[in-house]
C-alpha cells in the first residue's frame, strides 16, 4: 500500500477519535499497525508502539536497534521514529509523547485506545504509568474502517482467494489414502507456499478427526471410508486466504452423502442472504435455519464466519447477537459445518464480499472462492 | 514432554503462586500454556485460558469448538475442560472458575497473574469483571521455572542447536553474489524447514542492510564486496534455534577483517565469562568491554542477548541493569554485534548453557552451537 493510502487512513483514524472522544491511539505491532503505517514490524518483547494522537503529530516509538527497519519500511510517511536504548523505559517515552500532544492530560483524565492484541506486560505497565488514564480498545477507533473494504483491498483479497483455489482444485490429484495426516498437511503447505507469501494454517481432519473443527494435522492415517475437512490460507501482499472443502476416500460412510447436501444446501442460504443493510447475524441465522431443519442442528457448533482482511479473524463476525449491519465491502468467510463427535464431519467455506446494492434489492454475496462446493470423492 | 512432566510443572507453579501471595494464574496461549500443559492452542480472537488457582483444582476454559483438540492434546492431565459456545461469555466463565476455587475473593481483594503476552481486549474485559483485583504479569511465577532448563530440555535445545547448524555448515556452498536478500532467505528458509517442524526467522542482510540487526529480507542483489549477516531460526518439538555467522562476498570491504576480528574477541569474552553465580549483565559487560577497547562501543546497538527456550525470546536478558545471577541450566544467547550506519556490520551468535560449577571456580559456557565462527569468505 502506498503511502498516499497510509496517510488516508492516518487521518481517518484521527477523525474516529475525535467523533468518538478519544485523546490517542496506541498500537503495538498488529494489523492495525501496518493498516495504518504499511509497516509490519516484529512482534517481540522490546516495545514498538505507534502513537497517534487525536490532535498533534503521530510518532512511532521504536528499540534503537530496529529504527534502520523502521525507517526503510516506512518511506516518507509523516511520522517521527523516537528510538529508545536497551536500558531506557520505553514507556516512559510514550508517556512523553502523549504528554507533548497534550494527550496525557490529567484532568481531564486521558482517554486512550490500546490496539486489541497488545501484550498485557506493557498495558499493565501503561496502566501504572498512567494511573488516571481511562483504557479502550483500539478496534472501537479502527474495525469501522477495516470492516469496510476499498477497490484495492477487494482486489487483493480476490487474488489470494484465487491463488488458494489453485491448491483446492489439485487436491483430486494428491493421493490420500494410506497416508498421515501431518504428510498431507506437509504437501499442502508447500503447495501453499508456491501460491502464497506464506503459509498461515492447514487443517487436515480425517475420519473421527474431521469432526473436530480446529483439528491439528497428527499421525492418524487416513483410510477408505474417511470424511477429510480441508481448511487452508496463506497471505499474500498481506492480505489473507481462507477456504474448506470436504473429501470422502472411496465409499462414503453411512448418512454422509446427505449430510453434505445439507451442508451445501445451508452455506448457499448463507451466501444468499448476504445484502447490504441485513445485519451479520442473519447470515448465521440463514445456514443454521437449513441445517436445524434437517435435523442436525445441535451439531452446528460454531458461527458462521468472520471478517477478513489483513488478519484471517477480524470483524465483522457473523454470529448471533451481532446486529451490525453489512455494508457493501465487507468481507467475511461463510462457513457452516455438520459435527458428529467420534463419526465424521464437514465444513464448506467460501470468503465473499457485500456487494453494492443493484437497486431491485436482489441479495447475493460476491464469492471469491470459485471452486467446486460439491463433496470430492478421491481413490480409496 | 510427558503428562508427568506437566503434572510437576503445574504443582511448581502452584508453589511459587503460595510463595508469592499470588492467588490464581490466569493463561491463554502461549508458551507458559505448553510449558504448563504440553498444548499449545490456537492464538485467535475466542478465549481460551488456563485457570490455575494457588489452592483447588486448574480448569481450562475453551471454545466449544476446540474442545475436541484440548482433550486430544491434554491426554489425562488432570485438568478439568469447561467449554463455552459462541454465545457465552468466557470472562464470565473465568471468573465463576475463580470463585469456585475461591479465588476471586473481593475481600480481601484477589491477587491474579495474567500471561505477559494475553492480550489487551482480554485484561481490560477482565479488569471490567474483576475491578477489585490486583493484577500482575504471570512471568514472575513463570520465569523462574521456565529460566533454568531440565536435562531433557538442555538435550532438546541442543538438538535443535545441531540442526540449525547444519544449515549454517552448508553457507558457504550456496550461491550468494547476484542473488537478491529475499531469494537467498527463501532457500534458506526451505533448508531451515527440511531439519526443523517450522523457520522461525530469516535475516539476510547484506552491504549496508547489515548494519541494521533486525532487516527483513528485501529486494538489495547481493555484491561482491557485501557483508552479510545471517540470522536464523527454527522450532524442533517446540523448542527453538538461533544463530548468526556472518559472511564476505570476494574481497572484504576496507576495515571489515579487523571489525570481524574484534568482534569475535568479544563473543569469546561473553561466553568465557558465563559461569553459575555471576550476574547476567556481567556477560554483557564482558561483550562490550571488548568492544569499546577497540573503539566501537557506540556502534555496539543493543544488549548481548537473551534466553531461549519454547520461546525464541524469553528470560534471563543479558543486559546491563540485570543482576540475576546465572544458575546451572540456564540457557541464553550470546551475541554480540558492531554496525557501522550505511556502511556494513556484523553478529555472531551461539545459544549457550550456563554449566554446573567443576569446583575449580572454571569460567566458561556450554555452547550449543558449534560451527566455526571465522569469517566465512564466499566467491564474489
Amino acid at each position: 500500500m502506498t503511502t498516499t493510502t497510509c496517510a488516508e487512513r492516518l487521518a481517518r483514524a484521527r477523525g474516529q477519535l475525535t467523533d468518538r472522544g478519544v485523546d490517542a491511539l496506541l498500537i503495538g505491532p498488529s494489523a492495525d499497525f501496518r493498516y495504518l503505517t504499511g509497516y509490519h514490524p516484529p512482534l517481540l518483547e522490546r516495545l514498538t508502539m505507534l502513537v497517534v494522537p487525536a490532535q498533534g503529530d503521530a510518532r512511532l516509538v521504536v528499540p534503537a536497534l530496529e529504527a534502520p527497519l523502521a525507517h526503510e519500511h516506512l518511506g516518507d510517511l509523516d511520522l517521527e521514529v523516537v528510538p529508545w536504548q536497551e536500558t531506557d523505559d520505553p514507556i516512559a517515552l510514550v508517556r512523553a509523547t502523549l504528554e507533548a500532544s497534550g494527550s496525557a492530560g490529567l484532568h481531564p483524565p486521558a482517554r486512550l485506545a490500546v490496539g486489541d492484541q497488545l501484550w498485557s506486560t506493557f498495558l499493565l505497565r501503561l496502566q501504572a504509568a498512567l494511573p488516571s488514564a481511562e483504557l479502550t480498545v483500539a478496534s472501537t477507533v479502527t474495525a469501522p474502517l477495516r470492516m469496510v473494504k476499498d477497490a484495492a483491498e477487494v482486489a487483493a483479497l480476490a487474488h489470494v482467494a484465487a491463488a488458494v483455489d489453485r491448491v483446492v482444485d489439485d487436491l483430486a490429484e494428491m493421493r490420500w489414502a494410506g497416508r498421515s495426516e501431518r504428510d498431507v498437511a506437509r504437501e499442502l503447505d508447500t503447495r501453499i507456499r508456491d501460491v502464497h507469501d506464506e503459509t498461515l494454517f492447514v487443517i487436515v481432519g480425517a475420519g473421527p478427526n474431521s469432526a473436530s473443527p480446529h483439528h491439528e494435522p497428527g499421525d492418524r492415517v487416513i483410510q477408505p471410508g474417511d470424511a477429510v475437512v480441508v481448511d487452508i490460507g496463506g497471505s499474500l501482499d498481506g492480505y489473507c486466504s481462507d477456504t474448506t472443502r470436504t473429501l470422502v476416500v472411496g465409499e462414503p460412510p453411512a448418512g454422509f452423502l446427505e449430510l453434505h447436501q445439507v451442508l451445501q444446501a445451508a452455506q448457499e442460504a448463507g451466501c444468499a442472504a448476504v445484502r447490504a443493510g441485513v445485519p451479520a447475524e442473519a447470515v448465521d441465522a440463514a445456514c443454521r435455519q437449513a441445517i436445524a431443519a434437517a435435523g442436525y442442528g445441535e451439531h452446528f457448533i460454531h458461527r458462521t464466519g468472520h471478517g477478513i482482511g489483513l488478519e484471517v479473524h477480524e470483524d465483522p463476525y457473523l454470529v448471533a447477537g451481532n446486529s451490525e449491519p453489512l455494508v457493501p465491502g465487507m468481507a467475511f468467510s461463510v462457513e457452516p459445518g455438520i459435527y458428529l463427535a467420534g463419526r465424521y464431519g464437514a465444513r464448506i467455506e467460501d470468503i465473499v464480499v457485500c456487494p453494492e446494492p443493484d437497486g431491485t434489492g436482489a441479495r447475493g454475496a460476491r464469492r471469491l472462492n470459485q471452486t467446486s462446493r460439491d463433496l470430492r470423492v478421491v481413490p480409496g
